[in-house]
């Protein structure tokens, strides 16, 4: 794998510029503060091939929805995050040249994400055909201290001339969605002003009537001194701005501060909305640039104590590690739980912006252990959506709640069968976090009040999603999609069983411990739902007599009914110009075969540690790793976690490789699109969860961890139970350093230790403490 | 079921004019000649709900696919039945109202379709809003003796006053598909002219480079004597006409006869295309209107003299199987080899007019029978379109030919993967009718010219489609759809497995036959198709070891794997409100349910009825028919076969009335579309070999007849290598009278009889010979 960027711990650095990678660096140089992002491109104009998106949380746009031919309880839209008004425009021009990179020569340029800083940078000099050097510099912040504002610095510099420069910043309402099934346009204005030191562009999406103000104000300066030159307005449709020159002398720097404010309907009446746009505007403004940038920062710093992962040894998987956990939070930082996780996030528009169970299956733990607060608002996004849930599965004939597959609001967006009506799973996922929540806070709050209907839900519809069969006296579950999507509307699909049957005695569990513990809530609770005792016999039925496919002989779980009918074959048999199979081989072609997308089988081992010894986990590992190509970004994590647990380090390193620099290195070639976001809390669980081997069960934190040979060490931080832990992992010995709360009782190693706050805890290896198994492959 | 039209055994009436019922109307009321057809819109101006469709054979657009998500192997395009230029269009007026009828009230509205003619007309008396009545007349016709040519007279009559008519007959190219996925236009005009006497318009379409050459000549009377009124000339973007205005005296009649020439650069070049219709115009002009009506009478009763089909002693059954017939006979005559038959024929634009397996499987006995030319011609058509079928084999990476599951040109136009990648067992209906003609025709020239090479090809597909499975050293075919596409992905389908090995089988057969027969021409095959002993080695084995799933418990097959795990249910246990079930239940719903579509085993068991006995057919049918909602047009017909095969009379008359009028009763409430052409086939199968037990075995013709106990008889005609029969079945004889060719020896209820040129032989019943079961259900 090619690194096309320069290796830095905090900064991700370009040097070229490459028009023809352009889509690439525009995804990785993307920004995003929660409320808003964009990606990478430029602020002045450019001809070139580039994807400009500009993108607010939870702002969609119900587009038709494209389907071969439609069925019954396919959903009639599919909700896009949409591309909105452009605020970062400037255009330049020196004389009578207009800057355009893809027109111009340049030399010295210069792109640089500055991760602990949340800024973007770039830099270079412009070589007139007249022979004028002119030097250009942008920054770029969206503030993570306020969210509807974002700044921008452009500073010019002519070098070798004396002249007049001219700047142009705009806003402009007049973007399309590339995603968009028939180059609609998404937005209309609604109104637009241009004052003499501030501008506001409202526009409206035409169906689902989001409103949004934008606004802007900038101050120019020539050096240090601030300057005025005259504005022409410009107010053309769906867009607003001023151009205005200045006579610079040669070596003089202009500088341009443009500041913005961004506010939707989502958060705001419609009727108050231009004023408290313009209010943010003026408020940001009377601080001023520095001021902004000195909060920003502020901000940005108290993220980084919180989630911070350092590797010793190995800049590549500092660099990695460091950009993926930047890019979750700029994301999501869980102070809206009306938002959530979008599979690009800020950063293009695959997948629409919605949300997926990739939200609970991958990103979840990572803001878990980082911050359990922000975790517990993914739970409630899901409560708030549990009577949509409801209604999607009456719409397919079932009982209780089938949370969509893909979603903005609740209700399902995605629109094939073989996904929509079977990849059901998802539900599982669903109940598994909340399961983690409360095992790993102790705190069942969340699970009296809202969890628990949830589980209900979910529980009443694997119980009518299930056949019984007669004949072999069993529960089976038909025509599903597991987590592996290369094989479709299969029987018996052992992961989705295991979820199913799971889910149904967390929920009995679960009902148990709440009778016990807060009998009254519960009561109420039953009587809501019409909960009856028959209801629980009859999902202890299911439990008890869930059929699981397995192969006696092999020592496996089957991944589904007949997959052993398949014909059999390993990755290492495929000629590599194969892969990825999804970009060569025919869709039929790919479901015949038995090569698997993701794990399937051991994602559920994965999730259920306790319950499969690790000799059970080899075997499976053994047998189903070789048959994975991983061709979904999330594959290669849950792998290297379990390579992790049986031992496999080798194995677990390298599939470990393939999650942390998949964007940077673009390792499946698609990051033009946006980065992976969800899969990027998988590499940080390889390391976590995989590395140092932590896991609760029962309420205690255990790790197990080792130090991969590539590497000297690595430390994180996690907060567990009211405490705020530093671990640092050496090859020889774990410190902990507690910073907040209360003594701790932990195993490490299979070693009770106690850790005390304010104290740094070391507790030396034991070689034979640390598992190793010969490597396989 | 509510009968609409007026019941007679030749004609379709229509007493009422329901604007609510338009588009069903305009389905029933269709007209076409193979080479073009339209619906029965109105001449004139209408402003209500109506699809005013124009098609041309083979003259399709290949509009955007519409997919949710494309997969490797999907076509680009899906080729769309184009509306072509209106060219019945007359604005009428009177004073100053224009007729509407969708704002005009009218009184003694009928329409009625001649089917034994190949007529519409429409007559009715418009009452206008000042007093005045004015009784108007349609007549239009196609001609089926040159099918360039279509006529229609317009008479209108004032009955209760003097005055100024106005009519306007005009050609207009600016009509939409209602099926375009964008609104598209999908043609461009290329040329107008408007002379004193005649007009053209000449449009292209925009993607396929189709030119099409509309012309019109129109003549007027008052009474019997011509009259010349100025024409005022009108030549707007896509439309051309004149408008004229006529003193019209009260009981007076003014005739319009409109003449129309349509020309298609599918049939001549481009460069002469415009000349070659107005010579064809000119040449009608000349011959006149009455003229071209004999000759267009004569073909019309020719075809009727082939294909007729009498019923004794019920006249709704008559009148459903002529429409049935008439319908087959206007979309498909095989003059056109490159032609097929649109499962809408000219009435509708569902299903793009593409090609589908229902050709083979339904609709070539009834051309075999009644014509084995036209036969030929759909055979031929395939053959024709094997190197694109190899191409579509090759996309998903097999060998040998796959033929689209829907096509225009050859190439596959449909996009879902289950039905384009799995519904594989096409293949084998386009096999089974090769069979099916050198059987029948006892000509193996097709077999050796061209059938052979397409034999191949197929069991070539085949033979790289299968899995072998060495655990239970069987061949298997996994991930298939089965003719009952209620069930997706399914492994093991009886019917495919059975269709793939039969296929191998009938081609090793055929190859060993033309070796002793034409062991040249096989000697040039094997050579140019590399064709190899191994080859064939390697699908006796396959043959050897096919993998046929079934219960032994209920001497059944099994549908596909797993069928059987499903929950049992049957179709009277349904509540009737739920039915049809694709309009009630989800996807997902009916796919996990065990509701068959369409026959699937049965499909099979119709086709070898050598193979299976009574006894497995009849425990068969007992399982799978209450289980199948026959939500296929093309269910019912098989499954009445099946039931006279067997003795169930009662439910193969029940059957048969499901498919005789499906159309003119809007039996499944969707002929609005467009009428159930390939299913019309169907009624006249499950007559000629259900009722009449029609069969033809190692070359020889057998019949083993009974008659409904609702009719008193029924007679067809049928073509046997060389001769022309015409067979009159009674409750107590058959009576069998020889049109043309040599004495025939064939089996009459089991006994052999011989018929002789010219005769009429008479066989009577003996009762032991008509196998009686008790009734099923």
């Amino acid at each position: 794998m090619k690194v096309k960027f320069g290796v830095d711990e905090w900064r991700i650095i370009e040097q070229e510029f490459d028009p023809a990678a352009n889509r690439f660096s525009e995804s990785i140089f993307s920004l995003g503060n929660e409320h808003m992002g964009l990606r990478g491109f430029f602020e002045e104009d450019y001809s070139g091939d580039s994807l400009p998106g500009t993108y607010l949380a939870g702002v969609f746009y119900p587009d038709k929805t494209r389907v071969g031919w439609w069925k019954i309880g396919y959903p009639e839209f599919f909700a896009k995050m949409i591309n909105s008004a452009n605020w970062i425009g400037v255009k330049i021009a020196s004389g009578g040249a207009s800057l355009d990179l893809a027109q111009c020569r340049i030399r010295d340029f210069r792109r640089e994400l500055d991760m602990k800083e949340g800024r973007l940078t770039r830099s270079f000099v412009w070589s007139g055909a007249d022979g004028r050097e002119t030097a250009c510099c942008f920054t770029r912040f969206l503030s993570m201290a306020e969210n509807n504002l974002a700044c921008l610095a452009v500073e010019i510099t002519p070098l070798n001339y004396a002249g007049t420069l001219s700047l142009t910043p705009y806003l402009d309402g007049d973007v399309v969605n590339e995603d968009a099934n028939y180059a609609e346009q998404f937005w209309e204005e609604v109104a637009q002003t241009v004052a003499s030191d501030w501008a506001l562009l409202v526009m409206r999406t035409k169906k689902s009537e989001f409103t949004v103000a934008t606004a802007m104000a900038v101050q120019l300066f020539l050096d240090r001194d601030e300057v005025f030159p005259s504005r022409e307005a410009i107010a053309a449709p769906q867009k607003v701005g001023w151009s205005c020159e200045v006579q610079v002398e040669q070596g003089q720097k202009l500088t341009l501060h443009k500041l913005i404010a961004v506010c939707t309907s989502r958060d705001y009446p419609v009727a108050g909305l231009n004023e408290i746009c313009l209010a943010k505007l003026r408020g940001a403004a009377a601080q001023g640039y520095a001021a902004l940038w000195a909060e920003h920062r502020r901000e940005m710093t108290r993220k980084w104590e919180e989630s911070d992962l350092t590797i010793r040894g190995d800049h590549l998987a500092q660099q990695g590690i460091r950009y993926n956990i930047f890019q979750l939070n700029q994301t999501y930082t869980g102070k809206d739980p009306r938002l959530n996780i979008g599979p690009k996030g800020f950063t293009g528009e695959k997948y629409g912006g919605g949300t997926y169970w990739d939200t609970e299956a991958f990103c979840f733990p990572f803001y878990l252990y980082t911050d359990p607060e922000v975790a517990r608002n993914l739970l409630y996004y899901r409560y708030l959506h549990l009577q949509r849930a409801r209604e999607n599965a009456a719409q397919l004939g079932l009982k209780g709640a089938l949370y969509p597959m893909v979603t903005v609001d609740g209700r399902e967006c995605h629109n094939e069968w073989e996904i929509t009506f079977e990849e059901i799973h998802r539900n599982g996922a669903i109940a598994y976090a909340i399961y983690q929540y409360t095992e790993y806070t102790g705190d069942s709050s969340y699970l009296i009040q809202y969890g628990l209907e949830v589980l209900v839900e979910l529980s009443r519809f694997w119980a009518s999603r299930v056949t019984y069969q007669p004949r072999r006296d069993q529960y089976l579950i038909l025509g599903v999609t597991g987590p592996n999507e290369y094989e479709n509307n299969v029987n018996n699909n052992w992961y989705t069983n295991t979820m199913a049957a799971w889910t149904l005695e967390y929920t009995l569990n679960s009902l148990e411990t709440v009778r016990r513990g807060a009998g009254a809530a519960l009561e109420r609770l039953v009587a809501r739902l019409g909960l009856d005792p028959s209801e629980l016999r009859q999902w202890a039925a299911i439990i008890a007599k869930m059929y699981y496919p397995r192969c006696e002989a092999a020592g496996i779980f089957e991944q589904n009914d007949q997959y052993l009918d398949k014909e059999m074959q390993l990755v290492s048999e495929l000629d590599p110009a194969e892969l990825p199979l999804n970009k060569h081989w025919s869709w039929d072609r790919i479901l015949r075969s038995n090569f698997i997308k993701q794990a399937d089988v051991l994602q559920g081992l994965y999730f259920f540690p306790e319950r499969f010894d690790r000799e059970c986990l080899r075997r499976n590992f053994d047998f189903y790793e070789p048959r994975t190509v991983h061709e979904s970004s999330l594959s290669a994590s849950v792998h290297s976690i379990l390579a992790s647990r049986i031992g496999y380090r080798d194995k677990a390193y390298e599939l470990y490789l393939r999650t942390a620099r998949l964007d940077l290195d673009n390792y499946n070639a698609d990051t033009d699109d946006g980065v992976h976001l969800t899969s990027m809390a998988g590499s940080w669980l390889a390391i976590v969860q995989g590395f140092a081997g932590m896991l609760v069960r029962e309420g205690r934190l255990q790790l197990n961890p080792y130090v991969p040979a590539q590497w000297q060490g690595y430390s994180f931080q996690i907060a567990f139970r009211g405490r705020k832990l530093k671990l640092e992992i050496a090859a020889d010995r774990v410190c902990i350093r507690q910073l907040s709360g209360e003594a701790l009782s932990l195993d490490i190693w299979g070693r009770e230790c106690l850790t005390q706050p304010g104290q740094r805890t070391v507790i030396p290896a034991r070689p034979e403490s640390a598992p190793r198994v010969q490597d396989a492959g």
